[in-house]
Order: C-alpha cells, then structure tokens, then sequence
C-alpha cells in the first residue's frame, strides 16, 4: 500500500473539472494509494484543515460515472493564491504539517494559472526542505489561456455550449424580422483572451449563419466602426447577431463596458452600476438607429452547463486527472500534466508532463493571424484547432426529466 | 383530394413550436390535403403574399423528425394583431382573396393569445360572410397563461431548461462561499403570469437544494422583507440563489425593474436606461450587506433551448397541431385545441377542441394557493402539477458536435 492521496479543486469551475476529479480517483484506486481524501474548497479549506474522506462519498464505478456528469466543483473550490515562500515559511510549515498528519504523499490541484502557481510553490518549498511529498498540477480552465498544452479541459464543454447555445439563438432571432431587423448581441466570457468569444463561430454551418460580427478583447474595439458596421448590416438583413467578449476595450484601454457607466450617475452608496458591455452596446444600436435590440450573457452558465458537455472533453478532462495521479505516484513532482495534439484530423492526443515553473502565471491569447485583419471574425485556423474539441456527448443520468448530480450533501444516498 | 392547408406560426417562439408545424404537416398529408402552404412571418407575411409551398422545403419523415428538433418559428414569426373587422372589412377582403386565389380551405394558426384573437376574427368573419374556410388554433407559448387547457405546449421544455439551469447554477454557486456567502439572483420571463418562474422550485430534489427564494408577478413585492430574507439566509448558508419574475412589481404596481432606473440618468437620445429586475436587485444585495452577488438572466435562452426539450412537451405539441388540422378537414373552425389531463400518475391526456371566444384574449395565472402564505415559493400542488411535464428527453440530431436544424435557407439541402 502505497501512502495518501489528496486532490483539491480551485478556480472558477468548468462543466468538466469534476471528470478530472474521477480521474485522480480512478488512477489513485489502481496505483495501491491508501487513502483518498479531498480538500474542501481547495487549498483554502486545506489550510482550515477542512479535509474529507472521498470514500465517505464515492464508492463504485457508477459514483464515478454520476460524477463526470456533475457541474461544478465537486469537492468546493476558493479563489486563494498562496503568498511567496520568503516571509511565510510559518504557513508553509502548517501546510507541511497537515500532509503529515494525515499521511499524504500525493498532492493534487486541479485548476488555472494560479492554482498552478500553489503546485510550483509547494514543490519548490518540499525542495527547499527536502519534503518527500509529490505535487502534481491538472489544468482546468474554460478559458482556455493556460501555455504549453493545446488546449485545456473544461474549454471543449464552454465552446460546445456556446456555439450551440449561439445556434439556437440566432434561430430565435432570425423568427422574427419581417418589416424591421432585430439586433442581438450576446456577451461571453473571457476578460483577457478571447478564446471562449471565438467558439461563437463554430456555430456557423449550413444550416446556420453564425454570428456576424465576433469581437475578442485581444482587438482594441472602435465604438464607431462599430456602429457603422451595424447599419450596414441592418440594411441587409432581418437578424443581426453579435458576439462580443466581456473583455472588449478601447484603444486607449478602458473596457467597453465601463463607458455605459461614463455619466455621473451612482447609485445611493456612491456607486457606479457597472452594466455589462452587450447591454450598453445594445442600447447604443437602439439609440442610433431606432432598431430592435436585445442583449444576452451567457454568464456562468457557459461553465456549468454539463448536461450538454463535450466527449472528447469529459475524456480528455478524466485522462489529464489520471495521467496527473499516476504520475505524482510514479515519484514525479512540480510538473503540470499539458495536452498534445498529435493529429487533428483524425483527432489524436497524447499526454505529457510539464515543468511547472514554465506554465504558471502565463497567459496565452488567440494568435492575432487566427483573427481577421478587420478584428471582426475568426479565421479558418482557428475553426480548425477548435472543431474537434466539441465534438460528442455523454448524456445525463436523468431522473424526473432532470439531469441528476453527485452531491456532498445527497439526500438520496 | 381535398383543398389546400395553409399554416402560420406567431409569437414568441417556443422549443417545440416547430413540433406543433410538424404535427400539421403530417395530418394534412394523411388526411389527403392538396398543398400545404406556409405563412413566412405569420399573418403578417400572408397578408403580403409571402407564401411558401411546404412540400419544397420537408418532403420525406426524417425532414420532419429534424423539423421537431429545430428551436424558434422553422416558418418565420410576427406579432400582428387584426384589427376589429367593423371598419376594417377591406382587409378581410383581401385575406380571403388571398385563400381563394391557392385554394386554401384550411387555415391553421400555432400561437398565444393574440394569435387565437386572429382565429377568432378570420372565423367570425367567415360565418358573417358564409365563408366556407375552416380556422383552427394551435395552442403555443412558454408562458403557460392560456385559460381552459391544462397547460401549453412550450411551456414543458421552458420548465425543463428552467429546472436544469437552475440545478447547474445552484451546484456552480455553492461551490465557492468558503469564507463569504455569495447571492446570485436569476431573472425568468413572464411579464404577468409566474408559470416560468415557478419551475424553477422543479431543480429542488435529493441532490439539489433548489432556489432559496422563488418571487412571482402574483404576489406584490417589498423590497424590505426582501432584503431581510436574504440578510437572514446569507447567515446560515455560503450560497443563496433566488428565482424572480422580470414581471414582479410593488404593491403600487410599479415594476421592481423600473427602480433602478429611479434616478434622472437618460442617455443622449432621453431615453431611460432599464436596467433587469435581476441585475437591480443583486446591486441592492451587494450595497446592503458587502457581499458578492450576480445577476443571471436566462433571456431568449429559455424558449429556444431545444436541445434539452421535453418529450412530453414535444409530441403534445405534435399531437395538438395533429389534431387541429385533423379537426379542421374533418369541417371544425373557430376552435382551439386543449390538453385535458385524464391522469397525473400516470400520466394521460386528452386532446379536445373548445370555442375560441371562451379563450382569445384572457390570461390565466398562477393560483394564489400555489403559491406560499409568504409568497416566496410555490406549493406541493404547482410541483404535482408541472412534474409530468418536463419528463423525457428527444435527443438532437448532431453533426460536428453540434445539433442540427432545418432552416428555410439550408444550404446542405
């Protein structure tokens, strides 16, 4: 019997982070681990040693399988970056001391940049101190923007519902329109890159004319260009459908979205009412051509949305997590598992292991030439990378017409 | 061979509103119709002759089965009201000039309120003039506010979305809160009736806590007990999730929506800025008490989302617009088909034809002992009844990982 396994999850959550989840469990039930236990809203409830028992909670093949179909973060996740090592050994020490405590050998955190940031610095404090523990990191993000792997999971499953989700809408728009165009701009996430905004396009098809106008933030945005090409669309057609990152901004740096907020007013604490930026760019179109307009976010919906998550993502998500376990009981530490694509057509990956220390706190973008020369659109190139990420499904465990989930707390155990 | 059909869609449109055209369709071929027309844009598009011939469009059963699968109005859409026929008889005229030049004896409408006032008039105006056409009315709306039916076809797969989303977004939101709980308020439409609203109690089950609070246009709203409610919530739990109808409105009877925009900010153009109920109230959360809170609007998204419709929903709306061209041909007019449910457990439904005047224009709305003595959630009786009507599932039709539609316009034809 090997030692003790403990797996946290951080960060926003993905429709996919718990098939990561399963993965762990998976390779750390066939590599002989002893316990398996969790952090509870990751390292934050480490620290507060709040840490359970999976087993508690987990038992067969078909808790695994409930559980790759469950949104969210199973285990809880925090928003905690772990302060420099110089200064705050105190804490490191605690942190140590609990892994001791409950014999845990294997460290796991699956999440972005900065959960990232928390695996190269406990692996560098264990080889300051010459710990035995291994820490391994699982990249999760929707957003795409972690370096070195292709892409990460959890963005298969955003882009899938967003170019479904856009496809639908683009329907519902294209209803009406007979005597005036109807204006809708959807906004997506994503502040720095503009990955998630892009997945608009995968909506276009034969039987759908996709978006007409994609913005990413890595574009700055022109309020007037802008307009003039709304007119000049709404001359044309019935239905005009936008896609637009949350993260758009101007030239000179300021978001989109802070101009709806440019007048004086506040509201009773002193506060300015940030209003997002489909909202303000819809009441602009209204205001300067009298048209119809409708702004729509998809919020964190486009991350929790499992009933209608990617295969290839569930698997790649399930895969990262036990290629990720495996590894740390194999004897490999501070490295992040990354994805490879071997061929995309037919699509084929392998996994590989990653110095931590060049992954964390690094931002990747959607290259400038995958994005057309007028910031308006994606390119063929970046069709191409995203296609086979969304490709499948794997359905829910319905019951009562609802998909069921694997809950902490379910009352049905 | 009998004469022609001709077939329009009106509205808002639905998940399964293309269902319903599908279910016509199939009668009037079985039931040995000459042409099927479509109205392209509803009666608006009629009355300026933008007719299309079905037959070039669907022409074999898979066309129909990827016709239910397909969101919003496959025909077009309009909200036209005819005008009263006193003063207006040259425009009956020439709708009936139009019938009589395709031979169109059969005259279909798939809509809401106001497009069973347009069945209405176009009957009435045929038995004033001894008019031989036969109108019939196909129920549809998400609304769920048609009296006499026991419910509409729309609002199943509207309730469906609702309940899921909400489950998604509940698991999303208690996976942070730590340290600090977090609000996060979800806005639903139904501008007077609280049916939408409603189904969000459906998410509530053995793995899921459902909504904290649930507030329908039924109930007046205080804004006081409001905030107390959430101020007392947000100190036993770390996630608080509320349901509120975009139509709630204080007991003055103004819309809780318009109290963001109290203060004097207009734009350029003078017009007042509405802010959503949802983003109104999380701003009040997050100025009263310090902590973090969202607002999510689910927008066209919950009347389009045919992804994840309802099979009961699907082939009642089938069976409805099935049975109304049925009727139609068999010599019925200026009638509007019902659902009566025989049974709840099990479940089982008849369809009936009722007189149109007994339902054009009223609005029926969620019974006040549906709802709590407090008015902060609906009762055992409103789940008892929605619970038959978001069962089953209809599994798109995928193609590059995304679902498929039929459109007017289908390039891959």
């Amino acid at each position: 019997m090997k030692g003790n396994v403990i797996v946290g999850q951080s960060g926003g959550p993905t429709a996919v982070i718990n098939a990561s989840l399963a993965g762990v469990i998976n390779a750390a039930q066939k590599n002989g681990a002893g316990k398996i236990y969790g952090m509870h809203y990751g390292i934050e409830g480490f620290l507060n040693e709040d840490i359970i028992d999976i087993s508690d909670y987990i038992t067969c093949a078909s808790d695994l399988s409930l559980l790759k179909r469950t949104p969210s973060a199973f285990l809880g996740s925090c928003r905690y970056k772990l302060p420099p090592i110089e200064g705050n050994e105190a804490l490191y020490d605690r942190m140590f001391a609990i892994m001791e405590k409950y014999n845990i050998e294997y460290f796991l955190y699956i999440g972005g940049n900065d959960s990232m940031d928390t695996i190269k610095m406990l692996s560098d404090y264990a080889a300051l101190k010459d710990k035995p523990q291994k820490f391994m990191g699982v990249p999760k993000t929707i957003d795409n923007d972690l370096p070195l792997t292709d892409h990460t999971p959890g963005y298969g499953s955003a882009a899938k519902y967003i170019a479904t989700a856009m496809k639908e809408i683009i329907r519902d728009n294209e209803s009406f329109g007979a005597s005036k165009p109807i204006v809708c701009i959807v906004e997506i996430m994503g502040r720095h890159a503009g990955w998630l905004t892009a997945a608009a396009a995968l909506s276009k098809g034969p039987d759908c004319s996709g978006p007409d106008l994609i913005y990413l933030p890595e574009v700055p945005f022109d309020l007037d260009v802008f307009m003039e090409k709304v007119k000049q669309l709404a001359e044309k057609k019935r239905s005009v459908v936008i896609a637009v990152s949350e993260g758009v901004r101007l030239a000179d740096g300021r978001f989109v979205c802070e101009l709806g907020n440019a007048s004086d007013y506040v509201d009773a604490f002193g506060h300015r009412q940030l209003s997002g930026c489909a909202s303000f760019l819809a009441n602009k179109v209204t205001e300067a051509t009298g048209l119809k307009s409708r702004a729509i976010e998809f919020s964190t919906l486009q991350r929790c949305a499992t009933h209608l998550a990617s295969r290839v993502d569930i698997d790649e998500a399930t895969n990262v997590g036990y290629v990720a376990c495996e590894a740390a009981m194999q004897g490999h530490t501070g490295m992040m598992i990354i994805i490879q694509v071997v061929s995309r057509e037919p699509y084929l990956v392998s996994y590989n292991k990653y110095d931590i220390h060049e992954i964390a706190n690094v931002e990747r973008k959607v290259p400038r030439d995958w994005i057309t020369n007028d910031g308006t659109y994606v390119s063929e190139k970046y069709l191409e990378y995203a296609r086979p990420l969304i490709i499948g499904t794997i359905l829910p465990y319905y019951a009562g017409g609802l998909p069921r989930h694997l809950t902490l707390d379910n009352k049905s155990r």
